[in-house]
This record gives C-alpha cells, sequence and structure tokens, in this order.
C-alpha cells in the first residue's frame, strides 16, 4: 500500500462525506417540503433545487417521489410508544389515542391518506411503506398486547394484528371516509367494542357443571 | 299566450334536451375514463373532448374533478344491500363480505383509496361524497342491524355506526395500509371479533345468586 492509495482513500473518504451531505439534505428538504405543499404537490425537481443537488442525485437513491417522501416520513423522530400499565384496557386505550393523535396531528399523519392510492398502485412502495413506516411503530405496541396474552388476559387464541388492524381502521375509516368524530370518546367506545364486543351473543346464564348438585 | 310563446317554448325544450343529453354523456364518459386510466389519470379536459363538450360545459355543473367522479361512482348501479336472515351474526356476516368485495372488486372501490387525499382537503367534496355515494349504501346495513335491535338481539345503547366503521374500516385499513390478507377468514374473524370481543375481560365465573344454597 503506497502513497498513492492514501491518496485515492482520502479521495473516496471526501466523497463518502459529500454523499452523505447530500442523502441528508434531501431527505431534510423532503421533509420541509411535505410540511410546506404537502405530498400533492411536491415534486422531486423542487426537493433537488432546495437540497443544491442535481436530479439525478435524487433518483440514484430514490426510485420515486413516493419512496422519498416514505423514508423522509420514517426517520421523523416520534416519541416511542412505552406505555405498558399491565393493564389491557389501559393499554389499548394508549394505543388507541396514540393512532389517533398521529393521524389528525402530525406531519406523517397528514401524508398517509396522500399516499394511499399510491400504495395501492405500487406494490413495491407499500413494501417499503411497511418494513420501514409501519412495521417499527406497530411491534411496540404488538408487543404491549402480546404481554396481555402472557399475564392470561387475553386468550392465546386471539389475533392481535386484527384487533390492531380494527383499531386503527376504525380511527382512519371515520378520519377519511365516513368524517365521523374522531374524539377521545371514540377511543373508549372503540376499546369497549374491542374487548367486550357488542355483547349480541351472550347466551342466557346457564347454571355451571360444578354447581348442579347430582 | 300566442304563437311566438309556442316557439320558445319549443326552443327551451331543445336546450333542455340538449343539457340533459350533455350532462348523461359527460358521467357516462367519466366513468369510462375512471375505468381506463384511473383517478389520478382523468382530467376534465379528457372527459369534455371525449364527451363533445366544451369545458365549460363540465364546469358549468361541477366544481372540481373529485365532484364529477363522486357523481358518477354514485350512480352506478349496484346491487342493493338485501340480506336480512332475521339473525345478527349472519346478516353483518353478508355486510363485512359486500365491504370486501366492492373495495377489492368494484370500480367504486378502486376509486376510493384514490379519493381520500382530495377528501381530507376539501370538506366540501367530503360532503357531497357522504350524501351522494356512503349515506345511501350504508343506510341500507345500517336498519337490517337495527333490527336486531328491535328483535332484542342488540342492546338499544350500541353505537351501531362505530360497528360499521370498525368493520369497513378494518377492512379498508387491510387493504390500502397494512397488506394483511382481505379474505373471506377476515370477515368471519372480524364479526366475531365485533360481536363477542376478545374475550378478555370476561371475570373467572361466580356462581349465580339463585344457584346458591341459602
Amino acid at each position: 500500500v503506497g502513497p498513492e492509495a492514501g491518496a485515492d482513500d482520502r479521495g473516496d473518504e471526501r466523497i463518502r462525506r459529500r454523499n452523505a451531505r447530500s442523502h441528508r439534505a434531501i431527505l431534510d428538504t423532503t421533509t420541509e417540503l411535505l410540511a410546506e405543499v404537502g405530498y400533492g404537490q411536491l415534486t422531486i425537481e423542487g426537493v433537488a433545487a432546495r437540497a443544491g443537488v442535481g436530479k439525478a442525485t435524487v433518483y440514484r437513491w430514490w426510485a420515486s417521489k413516493g419512496a422519498l417522501v416514505i423514508e423522509a416520513m420514517s426517520q421523523q423522530p416520534t416519541v416511542p410508544f412505552d406505555t405498558d400499565t399491565g393493564n389491557l384496557r389501559a393499554d389499548l386505550l394508549a394505543a388507541v389515542r396514540r393512532m389517533i393523535d398521529v393521524l389528525t396531528d402530525s406531519p406523517e399523519g397528514t401524508v398517509l391518506p396522500e399516499l394511499t392510492a399510491d400504495l395501492v398502485r405500487d406494490p413495491r412502495l407499500a413494501d417499503q411503506f411497511r418494513a420501514q413506516f409501519l412495521r417499527p411503530r406497530r411491534s411496540a405496541i404488538e408487543k404491549v398486547i402480546q404481554k396481555a396474552v402472557e399475564r392470561g388476559e387475553l386468550s392465546p387464541d386471539v389475533d392481535i394484528r386484527l384487533v390492531l388492524d380494527a383499531s386503527a381502521g376504525a380511527v382512519f375509516y371515520r378520519y377519511v371516509v365516513t368524517g365521523e368524530p374522531v374524539t377521545e370518546d371514540l377511543a373508549t367506545k372503540l376499546v369497549s367494542l374491542l374487548l367486550d364486543g357488542t355483547g349480541s351473543t351472550r347466551e342466557p346464564p346457564q347454571p355451571a357443571a360444578g354447581q348442579v348438585r347430582p
């Protein structure tokens, strides 16, 4: 290894640092522009111009506007979901409140209804969204619900993902589709519905076997 | 009333008929173009050109592309929801299956994830969507669930809209956001979850008062 190789190393290092700076600048600019103009109006050209890079530089790392936006929103710092009261009802209520806050009052929540068309149309983009954005956020909640199974508060047969899809789905559907109110009252009633059901199928009380005198 | 007024009447009638033909042609063309290019690529210009009218004619009746598309999709003939088995579980299962079919396999279902951004951004458009498209479709299902209350299968306190939002929401959220499977199995499990709950809060069996010997 001679001095020539050493010079190459220093050159590589300069390129590597410049790349890292550009990469960071593009993501930060995307976050800024999302807040300013929204997903619909954001363009790769606009991001490149403000970040001081060429369009080709953006496309070297991201295949589409959707891919860039999903990486930018995935990197937003979020308060981790660390509720773990040891009581399923309280934990699920905290989870639903968190879903309401994110959807109605966060930059990522604003982007979500704008992304849905692209997610349905582009399965690769949907995979990226689920791996980078959705799964890390859901797994914290899944773990807390899983603990309720371990404590015996929930049957091991419970489909935790279905419970979470029905929770987040009711909130999302109200917010974007039906326009019914998305409030604290929704959180309480939704958790009751999912844990207790509508109570419709309760059979009239039967004498328990052990209590019937022979 | 002389012959002159009669001539005017005939003129008005001609204009009225021509307007009705243009109105119908614009809506039919919108439905065709939605199927061919989707909501994202559909333009008022494209509709006007194919329908053989000017852009101004389209804008005379519809304020935006969204308003035009919502009216066109609302007029699509749909098989009415006429399931009424007299059993809540069977009726709700039929309703969830219908939601799955519409979302995953109908022209209106294809448009829905593409509309969400516009619905959140434009409250007037959202009102139009709810009045023209959503309410007529939901009310048929609401009536069937209401009958379960009247039969005593459901408590009068049950929030029927919340049950429907959680049903449709879970289906919609899976389809567009989490990508979990939207299948017959989902319909069955979702109805069980909403009617029976997770079973988490069932207290250990207590002896019923009448069975305790004094």
